[in-house]
């Protein structure tokens, strides 16, 4: 099955204490797509401006990543300069200029109106439900989130948990949603909010995962090297949904495994700026990866 | 095979903003003896004043605690009170009052001097390395420690390290003692300053072991509420080596399965203020949570 990947195509200037890398090819929608791909046939809906380089375009393709559904508009692409610190954990914005993504709200092109695995990448929630409601038949749609709809859209983003079978947040935006603390009882919380499934990403401590049968307790890939996080997240649930889609099948039972694998999609994402690591990445070093992350946890 | 322990026999004032808890047993020796005694006989070594209650001389030997190396001297028990902050994971230091623990350098009881496995549970290294320069063809050490050791006994604690087969320490203290961010590559260094086993421990986030054969991801037990978190690495590292005395044969062939006994057994620890849950605990409700985790994390 193929995934209907929606969210922002961007390019992001990235500083490190070590260097500066301008106009890399970013956005949750990329990030996740080519996550995805490594797994499943992916169709991208984003939009881009008229500065959009070339090569980003060859690089979807390289990944088969099908390009119906990604408007160009004259005008600038989304853009988003941020600056890490020594230790990676703690980022500031330096500049964000939305550009040609202000206001765009697109028509889906009706031959992917029918996709049944749907991937919300993060970007306003206003504008995952303008997209979510061109769809049909759907049989798995996920969303991600960020604390800035949370501050800002907050209702929104409570309209769209009644229309997803999964969301996926970080720890701190789980306490931010519900006011609760403890991530165990936040979970609990957030279904009653809407979605059946529901994932708290804790970055390098990995993930929890809640369905209506429990848990499942996820570890990361143990990284010596964490070269630039952009676009982890995405990654994260490009891979889990890749992985879902290719499985089929009940969703419950493939559930873990499709975490297991998006976690280790994104470790190859955090080694190299913007896609630069992503892109170089195989199946066969993800699946290496996973028999490698399965012999770390066993006991 | 039955387990030394050796660290502080204490009374802790533990406030709350919820209730105030005056002078429970604490202290890392107890904390540590307690979770050690679900899986081995155990010996604990320490001193205390003559304010120690009754009650927790009976609570040890509800135990099994043998008490030959517990010293009783005139004077005040070792005595700490902290506040706690709503989300449990901020802590404040109100009072601390060594009493009779100031410059104690006890002599080791001869029955003692040859037990094979012995936990330096955290007190000053000044004072682990005098307890262990007494012991004869022990087979496994293990010493806990804080950060309270790396700011003020850093030489002594670095001369420790030679002498022991594993070290436990939390991910800031970890990146502290190395001046490493990673936490996997700060493992390495740490193996460099002796230890052939570290662990490091993650709180909620479990923990990771790194032996000559790699590195154990290991899971925390999920908890929805935490109590108190005072002695929840004592009880894990109590746990730990209470496990692989019991099981006896190979070290690592044992580690992991010692690791999560240790774990649960801190889950328990948090439930209740001081000891109170984890001297309700048995080890079937130990083992019943082991094998509740285990279901949580396969994959």
């Amino acid at each position: 099955m193929s995934v209907l990947v929606v969210g922002t195509t961007a390019l992001d200037s990235i500083k490190t204490p070590y260097s500066e890398n301008p106009r890399l090819l970013g956005g949750s929608a990329s990030h996740a797509a080519v996550a995805a791909s490594f797994f499943s046939p992916v169709s991208i809906v984003g939009v881009v401006g008229s500065d959009f380089p070339e090569d980003y375009i060859s690089l979807y393709k390289k990944h088969g990543i099908d390009l119906e559904g990604l408007e160009r508009k004259e005008g600038q692409t989304f853009f988003w300069e941020g600056e890490y610190e020594v230790n990676m954990n703690n980022r500031q914005t330096l500049e964000t200029v939305l550009g040609v993504i202000e206001g765009w709200l697109p028509a889906i092109p009706t031959g992917l109106q029918e996709k049944q695995y749907i991937l919300l990448a993060n970007c306003e929630p206003k504008l995952q439900r303008h997209i979510l409601s061109q769809t049909k038949n759907s049989r798995f749609v996920i969303a991600d989130t960020m604390d800035l709809w949370l501050n800002i859209a907050r209702d929104e983003l409570l309209a769209l948990l009644k229309e997803i079978d999964c969301l996926v947040l970080n720890d701190s935006e789980a306490r931010q949603l519900t006011e609760e603390d403890n991530v165990v009882v936040a979970l609990k919380q957030i279904h009653d909010l809407g979605p059946k499934y529901v994932i708290v990403k804790k970055g390098e401590h990995g993930a929890i995962l809640s369905t209506p049968k429990g848990l499942f307790i996820a570890p990361a890939f143990p990284l010596t090297k964490l070269t630039d996080p952009t676009g982890a997240g995405d990654s994260f649930v490009g891979g889990l949904i890749g992985y879902l889609a290719a499985a089929g099948g009940d969703i419950e039972d493939n559930f873990r495994k499709a975490i297991i694998h998006g976690s280790v999609t994104a470790s190859f994402c955090c080694e190299g700026f913007g896609l630069n690591a992503t892109t170089e990445a195989t199946r066969d070093a993800i699946d290496a990866r996973v028999a490698e992350l399965e012999a770390l946890v066993r006991f």
